[in-house]
């Protein structure tokens, strides 16, 4: 069997796995009963490391039976496994002041914010062999492919369409990667357990003891601190609409490079000619998978089982898996991208009869001597400015991501 | 007939209608022309008022048919129409250096343009709404609805949900409105005709004489300066995610609306019945429409037909028309919202055992003495505060928006 | 302005035109009333021609007003419309015993049959012209596109992959046709009210009397009798997905002749260079609403609004208008497609090599002598019979639609 | 940890696993293998059970590897080492005649079919189910629930309505599964390497001999014969078709049962809460996934990177082990739904106002007496006229699929 094109399978095989979705529950668990015993609103437990010690409990093979059962509520089952693994106190006081649909949320939360870091290390990858084609090709001609009368362009000025596209996506991702809210409301939203149980250890303010654990777990765990979203999904159609525009992005240039390798065109050669299909094949399953979330947001009322798997939670697991292969992929696809530049230019006189025309017509337009249409300019306009333009772009988007 | 509920049909009929799209068409046209003519790369017309003069020639009802055949391609049919009523100069040079996908794209953007502004103003409207309910039923207790076990929040703390939603997705409008961009590049993108007409008219640095030309005519029509994204759709799709993030909140506050005025519950009351399944059509017909729009953004390369209307305009002239509808229908559900405080309390108090048991259960958690379950304070944790706190949040968004 | 390509604006302009379906519900509310007439429930009225009076009736302009407004309810316009216009009692006749839902339904069914009988007559058109195609180049080899490895086959073998697909997907639409039911069952469904009014006549048997009413209009309408779907909207699901397996099938085709007819390759040369990418954008935009339709059918309940026209309404609208023009594209397309027999040699014989590797590790596996690999025939296995048999597959189509 | 509702995970846990689709895959090469040695192609094999012998060789773990890496092609993966584990001779021959394409096409058609088996299953016992309930309550009188003013209907008529809907998916379903093709046609489906085979080893007509073999597999595999649809993919959609008709159906029903039981109406009662919401969940996610399908259907010839799975292989999966839950599910609700008639019909009385003006109305039109209109009779037209003519519909779908 050939191996699989890439690195994908060692460097991101882990991105939203089971595995990893049943760790990041376990850690929104552990996080919040740290901060129920640091705030002493828990009696102290017997655990150094309270997380390391819930980790410890989780047994890989039976947890990931917990995901699977298309009708479940996977946080019950963990649960009950946990407690049925720890001493007495720990069970007691696990899970209290959270709801099953704050664990559900915060752990896909922190799954997804790996696929996003993931995401945001590959387009940097994708950046750097981005400029490298383009300062190379930044003059090299060819004939603009979408065009009925193909006018000419440089290889260059088409990488860095791609690119702009590529930066316009990742600053989407990156900036719904800092929105990313932890869900730690309870089961209305309102924290009211919590402070019921901060009056009942007779804190003078219950309500700012509850608040102040929120504020602990949320930075624990990396996550902005926001109020009860149960029932407002924005923050998932967000994120998920900034990886359509990372599919939408590696799926147009994907496409570009199939019909530039085309056996009958052949002006760019890909390393591993299987890449292109496999992109676009994800930027053709991915927009429907977002529709399904925006639907799952409008609906939330209705549809909502709470503390359940749905149809938005499946939805969101395939499109950010999906999308950290593409990721990969079209790095890989990049990295290995071979342009010739002769074949460019030949495609390019193919048309060169249809700008002879034009220029002569503008010539007779502006009323200018026929005879400057002979001249031996290429007709490119402000291409190489544009290049340039995007490089500083990226260098910039560089910058402030390293 | 029955009237169409509210405004709509005076306020925003004509956003994104027939003869806004052609009239920003030939705002496009003229915009460049008058550009060419104040570079003096153009000869002086006889015009004082350009754009008047070419937006007197379309005759509204002619027009529209450019628009109606699905294999169209409007802006043959509108230069042709536009050039048969107007003088020789003008004719000749009107258009040159454009590309028909440059005035396709760009008049599409001042259309949606107009949309995004009347959404905004609509949130602001709704936001009025919202903080006034929100602040009258900060303290109005109530079931919260989709849990299985009802707990109790407060109908204000159920109001800030939907406005904090409403905000998120106003947030995006006004992003995706600043970063509209003109599409101004002729036919590779690259200004090549035009910096040819440059070059002819005897410019010492033809290029900048080009560029110049973009920047005065993205000025005036008040659009972003952005090189070639003919193939690079990622303006529509955000804008697109805007909207849908505004349908999704509003088709979620309209189930809710719906599920509370249910005639076997009537906790509140709209003052127009038809129109949270008004809102919620729009809501469930969206998210398809965005995957279009994303699906044409990722295969722009293939399936593009220059100059033509395709299924990337009609997705995206639909989904901006409904949004707009949803938007004032919107306002006028929530102007006209009745709640019952009574009858919200008597929901509540069906669930009332269930709070008691878990007040119990924690006190015997915390070891504290069970009579504290009979305290009369209702169970509503930081309800109170998650008003407050949103209030402050929408009066920012007002004064940025003002 | 270059006309349209081809006939679509004679030929199908009207299908499902403003005008259409607002004739479409004046017919049925006359069939209607006829039948009421004819079965002396309702009283002789003053008109030979019922339909030809109601519809004399209708004045297009004003008319079209009720489809605009995105929350219209139309039926109740037009009736108001048409009582103002007509004598005292069969204004008060009108619509006694139909529901708004029957009146939309119904009307939208007639419009949508016409779409079907456009189609299938089209796509006799088109096998027409590929059973030609596939007979002059039964034997014509050529590379089979989609392989990586290209393997030979014919041209006329690729046609019949096209002819059956269509085939497939005309059977679809002729069955769906014949499935069209009426909606004609009063608010319930139940005929209550007709029943009533049978009772009120003094019919012995009120309940025949009303069933046998609708039985004469659903024969005069020329559709199925079927009781009560207005929460049951299989038939407009089923004749959807039917048009899609239409635009999937021109879609493909197109795909296939755009790569086809690609100027590095230029085995097939369209007429129209610009049909594929309009069937094409077609087909990808179709699909989406195709959803939006299951989603209608699968929230029937509770996104209903008795009587307006929803989103399901404007989907089937869209996809049986874009279905009817890809329809005729897809004939023109067909019809002026030519081959270029000696390019298809060309482009197989440079894959050869690989044919020449098959065989001879074919004979090494056999055992039988390698020389047998310079055999001169060519590697066409049961093409020509593939062939032979869709040819009979399409007669029988052509004889069964007749 | 609450158990599943039901018996999904003992009936129907293994439809589309990862271990039934290599299973049928083996199964596929298996048959082809065993046809090529009793047609005297191969040579005779060592194995008297080669079907046993193959699957034997498969390691369940080892072999669900291969379905997991989103770029994977598993047939590679699966010959490999299949013929690392059986004797030179099997190995020599496995796969010869057969492309990757073939074996994943006609394995997934086996997975598949199995679904359709169950959901035809399932079916039979919703149409138990449902035919009680509308017996029982024939002649219960309830509220029609989505009309704006309610009007009377039964709840054997509400029942009858799910039951056609139900009944309407189900001929679907049993149509395309009678439809269901193997691909079995080689590289380019011309049997080009089998027909060389078929030469080599000396057949006087290797054609005849070639598609004897296809046939032959066919009828051991249960499937139709059907040429070449590597890139014909109407088999594909219009299962899915089929199926998406079955959730849409039962994601009605369960809305309607989940209206019905709301607490303020409590008119229905399911026996397992959450199953309404499960049901709506799938309804809600399958559409998308149809459009995939399409997509997939519609782009085969640009979008195929042959032998390995794409958007297409992953959406018929998912679809259909979300159909086969769904299935179960509804069973599940049907069979424990129980009706309150003391309910129902006070529900109908807060609507009497209503229908008793409706009859005034209807009585001063005909010119009756106005007494009439206190008769007791229900206001119930044809409803149990519907209720029989639908159990009759029912008892022939049972004979013809007992």
């Amino acid at each position: 069997m050939t191996a699989a094109p890439g690195t994908h399978a060692e460097s991101s095989g882990d991105l939203m796995s089971d595995a990893t979705l049943l760790r990041s529950m376990v850690q929104v668990e552990a996080a919040w009963l740290d901060a129920l015993v640091r705030a002493e609103l828990a009696p102290g437990l017997h655990h150094d490391d309270l997380v390391g010690h819930l980790l410890g409990l989780l047994d890989d093979e039976a947890g990931a039976v917990l995901l699977e059962a298309p009708d479940n509520r996977p946080v019950e089952g963990l649960l009950t496994l946990l407690r049925s693994r720890t001493d007495a106190d720990t069970a007691a006081w696990l899970h209290q002041g959270l709801a099953q649909q704050d664990v559900l949320d915060t752990a896909l939360v922190l799954a997804v914010k790996d696929v996003l870091h993931h995401v945001v290390e590959q387009v940097k990858a994708q950046i750097t062999a981005l400029t490298a084609l383009a300062e190379r090709h930044a003059v090299t001609p060819m004939a603009a492919g979408s065009a009925e009368t193909p006018t000419p362009t440089t290889f260059g000025a088409v990488a860095v369409v791609w690119l702009d596209s590529i930066i316009d996506a990742a600053d989407l991702v990156v900036d719904a990667r800092s929105l990313l809210p932890g869900q730690l409301g309870g089961s209305s939203g309102t924290l009211a357990s919590l402070t019921e149980i901060a009056r009942l250890r007779g804190e003078a303010d219950p309500l700012s003891a509850a608040a102040d654990v929120v504020t602990d777990v949320a930075e624990r765990l990396g996550l902005r601190e926001r109020r009860a979203w149960h029932t407002a999904r924005g923050s998932f159609t967000r994120t998920a609409d900034a990886l359509l525009a990372c599919t939408d992005a590696w799926g147009r240039l994907a496409g570009d490079v199939a019909a530039l390798a085309d056996p009958a065109v052949r002006e760019v050669e890909p390393a591993e000619p299987r890449l292109p299909a496999l992109i676009r094949q994800t930027a053709e399953a991915a927009p429907p998978l977002g529709a399904t979330l925006h639907l799952a947001s409008a609906g939330a009322a209705w549809a909502g089982s709470p503390g359940s798997l749905g149809a938005e939670w499946r939805a969101m697991r395939e499109l950010a898996r999906d999308a950290a292969a593409a990721a990969t992929w079209t790095t890989e696809l990049l990295d290995g991208l071979g342009a010739d530049e002769a074949r460019m230019l030949a495609g390019l006189q193919a048309s060169a009869s249809a700008v002879l025309e034009e220029r002569s017509a503008l010539a007779a337009l502006v009323g200018a001597d026929a005879e400057d249409d002979s001249e031996p300019e290429p007709y490119l306009g402000i291409a190489e400015d544009m290049v340039v333009e995007a490089l500083e772009r990226a260098e910039t988007f560089m910058e402030e991501n390293a």
